[in-house]
């Protein structure tokens, strides 16, 4: 695949989503089949909010850019806001903006972005209806029904790296666990080393400081081969940025927003603002926060860097009012998917969500908190969505069998976006014909020619009569979810890589060890 | 709560859902709060379809009727249908249908349909952007951890009529499990005096035959105390009409059409169209082949009764090409249930589809499948949900521990169908101001004034630590939904009902009894 870089992409108005996908659709081979390594969603996008209560939450987060600010920790981005118009506080860190200003910065902003892997087949865009799945990122600890609930491995991690290879529905790496063995100083050039090797999609670098950001990105673009001329104009890698609800922004993440910016890599802003907590218990006033946060840090990204690519991220969720535990998939975390949404789209925005869930075990509830989770994302029009596969227990979790349950989620939905042709052949009208009353079209023309590719072919999902299962050894759905994992990495081949850009990486690895690596928010 | 009957409620153009809902949401008390009673779907509905396409659909399913008919199996309605003008083939038993007088017949059914309880607050609405969720129905087989799948008894059945009536959004009474041990001609007394006496909600009649009808509609006037002519302008009980796809009706569904409308009761007129067997492997072929058989079955009740209530019900899904299984809650399901909402809508009826799951356990994949199911039924805006809880096995078994999961997720629908109010005070800048950066919003005015109703509330769904969840006994959703169903009967009261109904129902069940009950398809 092939596309344009992000800044140089055009404007478009709307997302004209029907007619572009339908005029894709018309080869027969297509129909049934998902094409999962470029999704397109089809559907309009579920609105929550009417365009007044959308304009009203734009509003209210314009106000407090205007009247509040955000407290920003970082001297330099302080000092670039300064210099850009913005009324800063040195004592308090208040940083209030102008909201003509936070307009112009938001226009600069592309609307879709391309990322571009080191196998170009793996490239992928994210915006307008092209949606993109990343893997879980971030939990201290990992699982499987074998070995229980432990600390977060490299071993762990790699294996996750080889699932997300494995699974063409997986768009993205994330950071599927953290390595708690390796050094700090170290953990960023063995991640970025382990999804460079095992995998040749697009990778996910943590904002842990200048040092360790600067090593990654470097890391990136040997494995990509290109000149540092070419990777800061083709976005490579992504990171995601996390503001410190309310109305925060500290050091490494400012550094992170100006470093991706400078890089011309993607960086999600994305605030967690769970309502009740870390924002106001209204869902109308936590996305207004949201946005606030949201927009300030994607301005100093184009202030950093006019056409930087970013994403509008959101993770608005509540907490449990009687125990102050985060709750994910909620009725509220979807009503706030399908605001967030309508926001992004305002300002243009790929829009970045979520398959979360608060369980603590791979089980129904995991399945159907990360089916509210995703609906409310992907039919609210989300673009990128993080955590797609192996969340569990409100991120503290990677779980193996989770990642399975959520890639079959994820191929329906792949399937679900394929359109649905419907010329003459398809109204059938000379089946039903030949069929008649009563009989039954098995073995009819019109399904012997379309019957192979007609329907959605599971994975994980055992669709036998009950007997043929119940002899079978009744094996549920988690325990399947076990050994599909433990097939796929058995399975399990590396994608080819030039031994002179392995070696190369190899090289970097062991100098940048040697000297010391880099000590997180350095 | 009181409405008027189907039969005089005024047409209304469209939906009109948004502006309606938000001002019912104006009182805070409202907020947050699962109004289980009676649904509204604040959403436009998700479409598949262009309307050009659903014309096509349409015409497709207007030519199959003129030109090729459906087979009808029972003289009654033949005779009924000649009468007035169409055209009957006696040796075949073909009829076809002019399109003019299918539309006819279609626009004299009322749009929306009050359904009257024995408890007036049970009473709810189905049609425009009215929701009421059934329970299973119909399988042979009913299941829990603790027994394992056997075959239907009444006290099953008892069972899940008391957890229907337990649960508020559980609006209609589904004949959960088929009590294979009562004598076929007397089942149809015990299971109507079971749902009458264990619950004051909607009951449910089965069509066979039109002995069995007759006493199940008269036990039904008989537990509402009223006469049979108001019984006759209320819908206080409501059936399921299946054709035999493909094209076909045979007699006790033909009788079951008739009697209901001419009682006034509603029925809905639901093509099983299995995809790839019962009907064309191609989406709009299979769509097509549905919509010509629910308007010809719909047709029918009219001509029998002008403004009979009616619903389309929609259970288009697909087969497994290699083994010819059923599946459920697949992307097929989800688009042909968006497509069906569309074609019910364009003709103003009230829509009908299910929650559906081919999983042999109560497991992920139920979960998984019943979501996807219930997005693709209440966000294509169906108004009568079946088998909303217990439904497994393709409809093979109700589980109790199924049940439970389901109701779970029938109540986060409910609560994501509450309005979100977006005012001034939701807006929330006071308490943002009052917060301030870095801050945290737990015990601030503006949270302490709504924390109570804020969020959804969960039942099933464990939201604690995972410390606390593994002390605890790690105890995963399906064995957690065990014990509430087993609590649920255990702590059950049946609702209050007058004695004297109560002898007339035993009476009525005794005299019949007495007289040798009803055979089937008498």
């Amino acid at each position: 695949m092939n596309f344009e870089t992000a800044q140089t992409r055009p404007r478009s108005n709307g997302r004209g989503r029907r007619g572009a996908r339908r005029r894709e659709a018309g080869t027969p081979a297509a129909e049934g089949r998902p094409r999962t390594r470029q999704l397109r969603n089809p559907y309009r996008p579920i609105e929550q909010f009417t365009a007044e209560e959308v304009e009203a939450i734009h509003e209210t987060s314009m106000t407090i850019l205007e009247e509040f600010g955000l407290r920003i920790l970082h001297p330099e981005a302080r000092a670039r806001l300064a210099a850009a118009g913005a009324a800063v506080d040195e004592d308090s860190h208040r940083v209030r903006f102008d909201r003509g200003w936070i307009a112009e910065q938001i226009a600069a902003a592309p609307r879709v972005v391309g990322l571009h892997a080191r196998n170009p087949e793996r490239n992928v865009e994210a915006g307008g209806d092209a949606v993109a799945f990343a893997t879980v990122g971030g939990p201290p600890h990992f699982s499987d029904l074998e070995g229980g609930r432990r600390p977060g491995t490299l071993a762990a991690f790699r294996d996750f790296i080889r699932l997300a290879q494995t699974y063409d529905v997986i768009h993205l790496l994330g950071p599927a666990v953290e390595p708690l063995e390796v050094d700090t100083a170290l953990r960023h050039l063995h991640v970025t080393q382990a999804q460079l090797a095992l995998s040749d999609k697009v990778p996910f670098i943590f904002c842990r400081g200048r040092g360790q950001v600067a090593d990654a990105l470097e890391m990136v673009r040997i494995a990509r081969g290109i000149t540092p001329e070419v990777f800061r104009r083709q976005p490579s890698c992504y990171t995601v940025v996390n503001s410190n609800s309310p109305l925060q922004l500290d050091v490494p993440m400012c550094q992170g927003i100006i470093d991706f910016a400078a890089a011309g890599q993607l960086m999600i802003l994305t605030p967690f603002t769970l309502a009740g907590a870390m924002a106001p218990v209204s869902l109308p006033g936590a996305l207004a926060q949201q946005n606030a946060e949201a927009l300030a840090g994607i301005a100093l990204a184009q202030l950093a860097s006019p056409g930087a690519p970013v994403a509008y991220g959101g993770f608005t969720s509540n907490v449990d009012m009687r125990s102050g535990a985060p709750a994910f998939g909620t009725p509220e975390y979807v009503k706030a998917a399908f605001g967030t949404g309508q926001l992004a789209r305002r300002y243009g925005l790929p829009w970045r969500s979520s398959n979360a869930t608060a369980s603590n075990a791979p089980d129904a509830q995991a399945a159907y908190e990360a089916q509210m989770s995703l609906w409310g994302a992907l039919m609210g029009g989300s673009n990128l969505l993080m955590h797609g596969a192996g969340w569990l227990e409100g991120g503290l979790t990677a779980s193996f069998e989770k990642f399975i349950i959520d890639v079959e989620m994820l191929r329906m939905f792949a399937a679900l976006f394929e359109p649905v042709r419907c010329n003459e052949a398809d109204l059938a009208l000379e089946a039903v014909r030949e069929v008649g009353p009563g009989g039954h079209y098995f073995g009819c023309a019109h399904t012997l020619e379309r019957y192979e590719h007609a329907f959605y072919a599971p994975m994980l999902s055992d669709w036998r009569n009950y007997g043929s299962w119940h002899e079978d050894g009744a094996v549920d759905a988690t325990r399947r979810a076990h050994r599909l994992y433990k097939q796929a990495l058995a399975d399990f081949v590396p994608p080819p890589m030039d031994p002179a850009v392995g070696e190369e990486l190899d090289a970097f690895v062991t100098r940048r060890t040697k000297e010391g690596g880099a000590r997180p928010e350095d």
